[in-house]
């Protein structure tokens, strides 16, 4: 059954934006009365399609939660953005930081900033959707590095500097993590000077292995590990 | 320093193809006398370049060997095959076997096969120069699922049926694997005719956890979490 998101509930009824309106009646030829999965605020509704709404049949019992991940990610091209985007979604990235990193060789303008962050939006929301599942990530503005260095929680940052630790042993060395943010470099990698200062505000350096991995892989890379590691 | 592969060794000299020559002369603007990286049957060599070929200066003493990893992917779309062929690379895939699944969508012509398998070995050759592997990827033929029954080794087949046996289990019940070969189905999921034909085939179905993945995630996910499973 396709999935679709919605913020807005009344009467029993979803009123779902144009874009999934089109989608659900053009794309996917569905008929009133067909049955649709609707999220609302992390919970999962099996919903009738009328002509301009969906009506709600049954609430469906939420699962557990768990982990939460937060991705930091330096400005990069918009196509390894989107992939990114798309496979740190569907492995179950909580939330999404873009940050200015010193060798970033994409710069976004202040003027442009809110419309790539909803073109992001826009490319998490529909891996949600497809990969079913029940919240979408957040996306923040584009962060400076100084603060990126005052987010809360275990703090990681992939490093092709640090040789002993790994991120194996840091994911293995407790197991009552609540919230980890990942903090990844652009190509060239973060710089020195701002390895030291993220390791002065208790950023853990960590290698990811002796493999060269493009700067893309790197964030699915993470969250295949996570998952495994989490796996029950 | 950039990495290339060559199989024409002659006198102390390898020579590369005409793609690579024009990467290092018109690409990264080489001169004659700079030094690059040049792999000849797995073993790597530091080499200065000449006008036409390039001269070794020393050999670069071997690492180990290890686990040996056979992808066998459905054929796909080429956007969506050429995203996986690079990823499986720079993670260290040894083997990719591409097959006719039932529910392939995409079937090819055993006219076009050669040429298709040569577009695949480019994107493999380049992604393994580029993430500085020692050896490239063998990929085979086109397999029907009659040959894929057939490998040899310990057989793993990505179920979406199986629900108590996961990858992780079955990762850590032993240490000692020297090759794996896994089963990835296409959109849509092996069909359950072709999963009980290689489970009679000792093929063991498992799990990848309770995400809903693409299919072109998949191979990159097995290859991050063997990678960290095997990380030391």
């Amino acid at each position: 059954m396709q999935r679709y998101f919605s913020n807005n509930l009344s009467n029993n009824k979803f009123i779902l934006n144009d874009d999934d309106m089109y989608h659900i009646k053009k794309v996917m030829r569905m008929q009133n009365n067909d049955l649709i999965e609707v999220v609302y605020n992390e919970e999962l509704y099996i919903c009738f399609l009328n002509e301009n709404d969906v009506t709600i049949k049954e609430k469906v019992e939420n699962s557990v939660k768990k982990l939460n991940i937060t991705l930091v990610i330096p400005l990069l091209k918009e196509q390894k953005m989107d992939l990114i985007l798309q496979k740190a979604t569907e492995l179950g990235v909580d939330n999404i930081i873009p940050y200015k990193a010193e060798r970033s060789i994409i710069k976004i303008d202040s003027k442009k900033e809110e419309s790539k962050i909803s073109r992001w939006q826009k490319i998490c929301k529909e891996a949600a959707e497809q990969s079913k599942r029940l919240d979408m990530p957040a996306i923040t503005k584009i962060y400076t590095l100084e603060e990126v260095a005052n987010l809360k929680g275990i703090n990681l940052l992939c490093s092709t500097k640090e040789k002993e630790k790994n991120i194996k042993s840091l994911l293995h060395s407790s197991t009552i993590y609540d919230k980890i943010n990942i903090v990844i470099g652009p190509e060239g990698g973060i710089s020195p000077k701002e390895e030291e200062y993220l390791n002065s505000k208790s950023f853990i350096s960590v290698s990811l292995g002796s493999r060269i991995l493009r700067v893309e892989t790197v964030p699915i890379f993470l969250m295949s590990i996570i998952n495994y590691e989490f796996m029950e």
